[in-house]
């Protein structure tokens, strides 16, 4: 009886192999993944290899001081991030590539890592984040509201070239770097130094408490603070307004402050920024400054938790527990000062505005995010001082 | 006896896994397979991975009308296109993403499908086809002759940003979708809408007879109708001259119809189009008219069948059934005419071609093309109303 | 006993099902593979798939006449090469496709090899090497210095369109293609014809005794050699300065012609090239001459060889043989001598440069160096005829 069991079990599998090929590796044992995206790793931690993209395609409709075009609504729709992402390790290195699909393609991410020392200093070379406050740092994949905060996206020092030592625990997350601002009339480098630290006085599961401050000098860089106002309206971002402080075709130094503030409870979450910054223009004599703050709290309807990464100290998605997906709102209060006297010029003065969304995470894939927009302006900008928006994404993400 | 055969079926597993790693999957048992390309796809159909690409490499020469300099011949070597593709699904959403590599890069399609409601109701965001006429309709991989027909050209909707409903069963094929055209002078969203109808009357195995109605109606367009005359003349496609009919730097609302008709029996097909459209020139007074159609009939030698696919219900590729692959011969008829009364300026108002061409399908990889094509224009264009040229392509698509 | 062996081995399969997947392929058997990157390939040979890259981030500070402003020294970080890599082959036809991310995305490379007469004749369509010079048409990513030679780099054929032919076996390597190198005014196809042919009277494992010689005659190009001075000065090129004689805005015939001799013999290898050439200007009744040559001298002080491909004939990489990986000593002395008489414009003259410099090859992803370069020139181009350069590279290619 015994025997005969036996049999059919190895039967099975002959005619297993008689209908369908082996798959083998030629050194260690792989295992691999796809849930959408692809990945292959050896079961010895020591290789991996991955495929993954994201493609967020929103609608935007807006109105008043939004529009670039006084008097008038705008609308669009128009791909947001469209990315093709390939990373992998081999031993203590890894590499990711993120490559943007729009506006004619460029780089997004492409760096290397050094992962040798242990998780608390772990070196990136590369175009990379330059992690400076808690809304930028997180992937766009995962924030909460469609466009970050209004001060979020004034003070964002971007992905840039550059060196960063990073590295986490439990309890702390740190990050410092140079990066390439841009190249002066001599062909020199011109470059920002820029740091990052992260405290948890409580981290349980998905539970957290946040606290964080960040510096960031940058040379050489556009005498310019700016900020869309809640919409991107476009592609290349033109369709839209923005309040700005600047002297037009001057360069100077820049030097940039922010506090962070977060807790996740279950599914309820606070946090908040405060930004502060000042350019001294070359050789004008002027200096141009700006503030701003958020405040963010949102709750998760169907009682996931949203996740946090501590090796970046930023929020991660929703993970939906149940087949009709994860549901959250959020609302959002922004509020950015960039008014400067002359020779600056000033559009806005100062710019508030009021963000309520709700986010659909229906699988592993898909996120739906609807959010509206209230926008106003101390000044206004084409007779407008006004305006508001409705903001619409369809997100994969594999 | 039995025992020994275990005992030794056992060894050869352990050998096995002793001069080879193994391959599992942390979740699902999965599939995977190249034949050029890579694919994954767990058992269970829930989730898929595919990269796949195309290069199309061509070799054009013509001569007459169908060089942009008069009283020359041109000639060309060129990439028509290249592409990388990656696609997947997870559950009830698929997506799609295929990049230009040629010109500096850019997005062919990227978009993502819901699949939940079954086969009559596919649900596609993104940019994507939007399904008018056959010809178009059909993959560029996968139509018969190297450039589609004059009419086809003409009235070639595109791939653009829009959310479209799809189904089809074995008897008929629907698509009706909205899509972005451009953006106004006031940063408004203008939008195409547009709509395709296909009924099978006989449909068994490789034998089809198609026949199908489209109509589309676009705002915010450019006042212009226009072809090349059979050849691509590079890859920017400057160097060929074109039949075109328009009012230069304005916009209209265009309407566009087509009749599609077609039968695949065995070896042999046929297939034809009829096109009309009309502009309204926007505050001009004047409308811009054209009509046009082509006739094509193909025999495939060897005697394997045309694929054709029910889902968007145009052809797709021969399969050879030997080592020597299959050979294809086909002759198509193309009319296209844009004759209109001043303020419409005019090149070449009437166009004729003749498409000879011969395609071997040498395995699941390449398919090699030559195709000769004659052309006549009613009115000389650069003094010129007659040409010929040869295509030649080679084409690798995993 | 035994038959509890087997019930123990059948049940240690069943536990092994019960917490991972299975992975099966839909046809022949396949193995797969990640050290980085991923691939798969059928067992009996037929079918494979490969997705790979590079990324080389480089610093550069150079002052002198290297930099292109004059009296300024001049420093940059950049990609000096990014690209993903994806490639395959099915029977009989193979693929490449390698596309270039930096500055905006291009096609590097773009073909399909025809394999079926044979390694001693291989038929190459696309965008491809033309193969002209040893330095020139090894990869970017084990040239042993950062940068080229003076003389590789005015020379150099590049990437282009066309069809070659190629092979190889252990004694001898040759190519000879035609190639694509413009469109002329009457959009007609300019060409270069260009061969090489390869012997080695010497061949063990990783010894190799290399000589070669290269011809190439290329109608309707640029009046111009040129040479950057060591440094790349940027992502684009335009911080470093460059030797060069032209006449500006015309195009003429080019014939260029090179030796190549290069020895490896355990740790150890030499190479050496010489190029010569000259441009007949259209219309102008002036030819450009060009000539020059350089030396190389190299080390691994950890006693791994250099590889060497004989299907290409070039060199490879160094596989570093133990955990601290391998490290390289190399020096060379390069000379390009640009001098004509008016009415050809001429920067320079003549150039001299000495590289030295280490590279570190960590394991099988990343490689890191370190060169020092020293130029001069005959003649000062901005009031300097002396520079000197540090550069250094981190490389990951997978």
């Amino acid at each position: 009886m015994k025997q005969t069991a036996i049999a059919l079990a190895i039967a099975s599998l002959s005619t297993l192999t008689a209908t369908a090929g082996t798959v083998t590796s030629d050194g260690a044992d792989i295992v691999i993944k796809t849930n959408g995206g692809f990945e292959a790793k050896t079961t010895d931690g020591l290789y991996s290899f991955k495929v993954g993209g994201r493609i967020q395609a929103d609608y935007n409709d807006y109105d008043g001081v939004i529009n670039a075009v006084p008097g008038e609504s705008g609308s669009d729709a128009f791909f947001r991030r469209a990315r093709l992402e390939v990373k992998g390790h081999a031993k203590d290195w890894g590499y990711l590539m993120s490559y943007n699909l729009t506006s004619g393609g460029s780089i997004d991410q492409l760096h290397t890592t050094y992962t040798g020392w242990g998780k608390l200093a772990n070196l990136t070379v590369g175009q990379q984040k330059e992690n400076f406050g808690l809304d930028d740092t997180g992937s766009s994949n995962w924030t909460t509201a469609i466009e970050r905060a209004l001060p979020a996206n004034a003070f964002d020092a971007g992905n840039n070239l550059g060196i960063k030592l990073h590295g986490a625990n439990d309890l702390l997350s740190y990050s410092v770097g140079a990066f390439k601002t841009g190249i002066d009339s001599d062909n020199d480098l011109d470059s920002a130094l820029t740091g990052r630290f992260v405290v948890r006085p409580y981290l349980d599961g998905g539970n957290v408490v946040h606290l964080g401050i960040g510096a960031t000098r940058r040379d050489g860089v556009a005498a310019d603070y700016n900020s869309r106002l809640g919409a991107r309206g476009g592609e290349d971002g033109t369709g839209a307004g923005r309040v700005r402080a600047r002297i037009a075709n001057t360069l100077g130094d820049r030097e940039d402050y922010n506090l962070e503030a977060a807790a996740n409870l279950g599914p309820f979450h606070v946090m908040a920024e405060y930004f502060d910054g000042e350019i001294d223009v070359d050789g004008v004599g002027a200096t141009i400054e700006a503030d701003g703050y958020y405040l963010q709290a949102g709750w998760v309807l169907t009682g996931e938790s949203r996740g946090y990464k501590t090796d970046i100290a930023a929020f991660d998605g929703v993970k939906p527990a149940s087949a009709g997906g994860a549901w959250e709102l959020f609302a959002r209060f922004d509020a950015l000062d960039v008014a400067n006297p002359a020779p600056i010029s000033v559009a806005g003065e100062k710019a508030d505005s009021i963000t309520l969304g709700v986010n659909w995470y229906l699988n592993s894939l898909v996120k739906v995010s609807l959010n509206y927009v209230d926008v106003g302006t101390d000044r206004a900008i084409g007779g407008e001082d006004e305006g508001d928006a409705l903001l619409a994404r369809l997100q994969v993400a594999f």
